[in-house]
């Protein structure tokens, strides 16, 4: 029923837009699926959706929820026929949380339907819809998502895949695209490769393509390679063909992957995501030390990183903070009052182990603040003799644009104070970040040239793309220096 | 959710498309609009739905299954704010019974959002979504309402009003179209008004636009005047302005309305539709007498005729068959088999008054003819001495494309056999039709000049427009004779 | 879920308790039952439930609402295995709406399960649970049927037969038990009568019981006999035994089954309810003819009365009321203010019928006189010129305690006023009743000796039983001369 | 709706029977409860209730499922109204998930309405039960709490509080109750103290009764003392009032509360229990060292233990297994088949930390061997070179009676198998367990005297109490000597 849902109270305010997964010939293709979504459902926990194709036609089924919600009925997944399927899920970043906007969408033309996944944000696409409802064109959903199918179909005489490859360089910004038709998947992704997708193979042949590694592990799956840059795969009854819309590309995969979204377990670009968060620990512990009793993590995201923090310095590593593995739902507006206080409900201290202590506590990043001043005060109210709080990431400063859910400066601590600022706001005896460098170096992304191969932007400005129709909010958004140097930038290269 | 809905099986086979209701400028505009639609939900039981306006923005709810179960929780009304609001209740004739295809639709645009309900059925729906698809045009559900607004769109150039006069002369049909947008309610009808639709107004002055009388009676509205074919009625806060998009009209209003659809409250075109259908049982007891002990009616539906019947030869009015007022669900597929069982469902014949009598049992109409065979048994199985059937309208033998849902002409039993044959299948002792100069007569239909003003194509195959996308098919269904008389028809006016 | 249920608003405040069906020996016994049910709908629209057998297990399923919503799911009825089953259908007279008063009952033992369900009202309900509480029983409901499975667990030890003869010896009132063991299924009816109870066969000679016959023509079932008061039937693999549990019985069968509750079609003790309803018409012809030019009854239940009300006098019968066969929920708690309003969800006026016209509306009886309060001002707010309201029984001016939901004077308008204070209350142009002595001689039970066999007390204040828990609050109820006449009675027979 | 839920497959077969919170004399006592309860979820998620008081009246709102589902609607809570509640998480271990069988109870008395909640599981409960059928006692539930209520009934004569300490002196086994009345909350513990239970204080001085300390810590409440077995707490307006119903007492707290149950932030007894279980692997490593190049846990409950073993060796301590932290629905039966598929719904093997390692693994218990087995081939198939498992409790080889899911010994490998042979089983490089010795240092229970003060019955047979209804099954399923063990240990103490 598309009524009013209870909501689900995130104390982490950074939401990771969607993950996606797909499977092309084999048996129980939307069950493989579904098993895939749910080892991706930290990437999107508002909707989640499977398209199937048994050959003849697709079929879709589509909820607003947890994976777990969303198919909640055994038939549900029964009636996903077909040995194809293509799934999604979904953050929703504006609100508009409706039951249109759960992916796939699934399209019907008198010339055969499409079903379209998305993970992403994409720079032009208010643009692209002013021009495209001018033309005539008439959207279902307010996700940016759909636009790839009116440009589609405004190139659809020249044949599916060439208008296609035209509507892929009309979008711009951070898109990792999967399609399904009747007797075809096809992944593409933009020419920064700024979302992370991948390819494995089944042992039956059958070839998936996911957001992350770890969807291939749980349904037995090979890594084949990660898709690059600008390539469009196409995948059909005669195997897997690696076609390209775009060769002018450069790689630039978003630092938050590594820092906070995705899976410890998941190997991208060739850099398992835990190793990556242990070495940022370990190079966070040279550059912000800590003469205190213990190291404890944030859990689960940062404990990679305080593990590494604390070999690093020979500290013990301790479990001062516990999570409740329940999703607590929250009757109440997602408001700054309930966030502070809803930080509880996820997180609790454990007063046996941090009593009387001096503590160095790690977590991935900072950015209302609200959550760590709860951590400080929460630690402290259980006995704390000091709380020194690092932070496994540099200062997130500017608003990503890529299909993380920050698109303004206004709530980022660190756009508008200095660390010792943050400090005093969130109550800890010390506060200290990793570098921009030390990240880079942490990550280590290989065969990257003499870039980073790493999107950094939230930390120093530098965006890979154009941001079309975010630029003038986001100038607007600066202050002089910053808007000065964003000046001579664009005036460089973009 | 999209889930699986259980079949409710209905024993009538002739069931209407929808009903539409609206209300512009008076306070609990969606509470009204419930109500109204409570009293329209004969018109259809498969989905629901309501958009409000509050002059700045739209809300939309709607769901499948009757109005108690779309509007099952108290909020989805009160989410629904503003002083205007549409409504609409929905059959579904093609199976597709999803959620995107309850109406009103709703449209984003960037120049202002569109809500969409609909009740009757284009002719041409096909070939214009063909050409919209082939220009580049996405739609989202399967519904020819949609078409509107893609039309609309495609002349939105020339200003709102315009784009739509000229999108309602591009298709060709039935049609009752009701629209919202924040600050405006717009009703429209077709060139030969074939569906029923009425202006009332509230004691404040707010304006009531519903397909029958009888939801102006509930919400204590008086009745101003019959929508007539051609015009747009617009509705703002400046009162109501009699438009029209064609000067080209004809009346000619189904007459199965009168016979079956409508409810005996309500007043078409002058006419007290418990008072037409009384006329039918009078002109039918004149033109088909039977010699019995009592007249029954079969309930609720031909109770009027029933009565009119008996009145006419003087005969005991009686009570011989009972309606169960509660719907059964029954978990099985709408087969043939389960039509013949589940009419038992429904009715039950009242032993104590059958037993021993020669009765003459009246019915609206026949289509398949499995329920009248039913009747019959049941009535004998009750202990009835003779059933002599009579049907208070012309034989069914031709299809209605104007949103009854009855398309083709397999399954009308009269397109097939003699009355004689008909009876024989059924198991009458007798069995009698009213002529269609007799049904012109009882509905007389007042002002309508030197024509019937009535639609009676499903009687004689005359139909007001021409059948577009339907011609040819409905040509390949007609016997050598039929065909040659179609093919003069369409020769002299069409 | 236990959750908040929205509230159905029922125009009528009469209300039966419930209606019991139950068959044994036949493949499908719960659909059957299902079926069955559905033909008692009437008789509680808020529960329903089934206990099936297999002959060695029982199962049950049992939610809140309509049939239709306890039965939402196609594998409620799946699960209930087994060839016997017996149902219920319920309405909650105390307002403690929960899952937990849904009936059949199912009580585990370690010498086999009992499942138990309850048609009637008990009047030493409360001394016996008080009595029962207080030698350490626990009951699960607020449900009086309840106390009959302790009573018998009281007395267990002499034998389940035995035991159930001698607790039904000690509840009094009016009640229609129906139980079902493993191997077993059981009725019994209370001594005077008071509810009906039918037993029907199957072509494969399962028998089958019921509150009314017209279940059994639903199913399939014949007519075998009425069971009569004081009988305890045991049917078993072994066939039918007609057993009884006291012989000191008379027949007082309650009046409003025929005047109201009952189905149109259903014969209890031989007497057709319809034929019953329009001789009470004819009756209340002579004793109350109006001045009129149309006769019209209030759809459903007093559409018989109003046909033999217009043949008596040789009146048009006309179609001036309009029922909304479907059910509105109203989102509001039933108070005086709703009902009031309420009507017009259900009825409607045809204005093109009453308009200008002298009206005699035929209702069935006046319980709080506010729906007929309402169908007046309807009728004249239509045009009706006069409208004179004749009801079709007595003034009821004394509370039922066997189970209709009118248990204190309170309420009830002709407790309190003349008929001519009645009238304009009411404010209809004359108001007239049909006698005590017509209501008994238009049913005219057969085989009643010098009695009515039937149970007036709603009219005259002469109950069959002694009041027990309810005489003191009674007693109070009454006026000076009402009181002189229970004591009376008192000295004399009860 | 009581229909079929999906199952939710537990990769783990060690599951507690429940936890119980209550709070008496704060506003919004029933979010309280609710806020307690969430942290207690790991105790039970099979269902949840809460019932509150304002002083007057008793509501109750309980529901199958997890607390979020549970109490799904806002509306749940809200009219839970009042300034007292009891709480309860139930895992079902019966395999009866009706919602019947959901705490807390609530019983209605004619003296007064009672409420009861229970963790725990009571070892005469069929003798109990079958002795009070007979005396005509009639169950609503198949839950051994019921049987409480039953004996308190039976004493109520002598007063609540004296037949409440009659009926708890009845009842053997572990069990911790928690009571609510109109105007006061009682608690109870078993005379073992074989479950865990604590008294915490509220700013406000309201009192508050919990499993486990973690729900004092999210509601801000502060720790007074743990009960202690045999105690009786009575909280009212008054205050608390500590009392007892024997002091027949010796403390034997249930041992798996601190190896697997509670959460590692819980404070029982004074001994943290994260600090317990890291000095558990401390201990296991001096016992069973490996030669390995990193040390992992299995997330989340043995983690501590895993920390301490690599401390302890100077190993790292590395992230080779992670939890998908979100549920999985798998709609099938919980076979032994689908237990070892599972477990890739929950956990995933890092193949970056573990590809080309030897690895020490450390697992809290070992039941079916199943988990484990899984455990080394994933990580085997991830790379690992050689895995070592290691066990942070001893070789689990009696079944609890006292609450955990194990009632019978065919489902414990350790039961049935060597060491050695367990190892082959298995598929690990080497396998060793903690020495009882070990635990219970490990533990060390302050002020215990010379016992353990802790049940330690799964490792060597020696159970707390007597054994009641299972002693003559417990007895057949040992082999010989260690029935010979069990008939001296009887011979003695017990």
């Amino acid at each position: 029923m598309e009524g009013v849902h209870p909501l689900f109270n995130e104390i982490k305010s950074l939401n990771e837009e969607c993950g996606v997964f797909g499977v092309f010939g084999a048996p129980d293709a939307s069950q493989l699926t579904y098993l895939g979504l749910h080892n991706l459902q930290h990437r999107g926990q508002e909707g989640a959706g499977i398209v199937s194709s048994d050959g003849e036609h697709l079929y879709q089924h589509r909820d607003r929820g947890l994976l777990s919600d969303a198919f909640a009925d055994p038939n549900d997944l029964k009636k996903l026929v077909g040995d194809s399927a293509i799934g999604h899920v979904r953050y929703s970043t504006t609100g508009r949380n409706s039951i249109q906007n759960v992916q796939p969408f699934l399209f019907h033309f008198l010339d055969g339907d499409v079903a379209l996944a998305h993970n992403g944000n994409l720079v032009n696409a208010v643009s692209l819809r002013n021009k495209l409802e001018k033309q005539g064109a008439i959207f279902q959903s307010s996700s940016d998502t759909e636009i790839l199918i009116h440009l589609i179909r405004n190139h659809i005489k020249d044949g599916f895949i060439s208008a296609l490859k035209q509507s892929l360089n009309e979008v711009h910004g951070g898109f990792a695209f999967l399609l399904l038709q009747k007797d075809r998947m096809i992944a593409a992704l933009d020419p920064n490769g700024i979302r992370p997708l991948c390819i494995g193979e089944l042992d039956n042949g059958a070839y998936v393509v996911s957001s992350e590694t770890c969807s291939l592990d749980i349904i037995g799956a090979k890594f084949v390679r990660d898709v690059q840059p600008g390539e469009l795969i196409i995948i059909d009854r005669d195997g897997m063909k690696i076609d390209h819309f775009t060769k002018n590309t450069h790689l630039a995969i978003c630092s938050m992957e590594y820092i906070y979204f995705a899976r410890p377990d998941s190997i991208i670009h060739g850099v398992t995501v835990h190793n990556a968060r242990k070495r940022m620990g370990r190079l966070l512990a040279r550059e912000a030390p800590a003469d205190v009793d213990m190291v404890i993590g944030v859990p689960n995201s940062s404990l990679s990183a305080a593990s590494g923090y604390a070999e690093e310095l020979g500290l013990p590593y301790e479990m001062g903070l516990v999570k409740n593995q329940y999703v607590a739902r929250t009757f109440i507006q997602p408001t700054q009052a309930l966030r502070e206080k809803s930080v509880k409900l996820k997180l609790s201290a454990v007063r046996g182990v941090v009593a009387g202590k001096k503590i160095a506590v790690i977590d991935d990043s900072i950015v209302r603040g609200t959550t760590s001043k709860q951590i400080v005060k929460m630690l402290k109210d259980a006995g704390a003799k000091e709380v020194h709080l690092r932070i496994a990431s540099p200062p997130f400063r500017f608003p990503c644009f890529y299909g993380i859910d920050i698109s303004t400066r206004s709530e980022l601590l660190a756009a508008h104070y200095s660390v010792e600022e943050m400090r005093k706001i969130i109550g800890a005896d010390s506060l200290g970040f990793l570098s921009i460098d030390s990240l880079i170096k942490a990550i280590d992304v290989p065969d990257r040239g003499d870039s980073s191969g790493l999107t950094v932007a939230y930390f120093n400005g530098k965006y890979p793309t154009k941001l079309d129709d975010y630029e003038a909010g986001y100038l607007a958004s600066l202050n002089a220096q910053e808007r000065r140097q964003r000046k001579e930038l664009s005036n460089e290269s973009l």
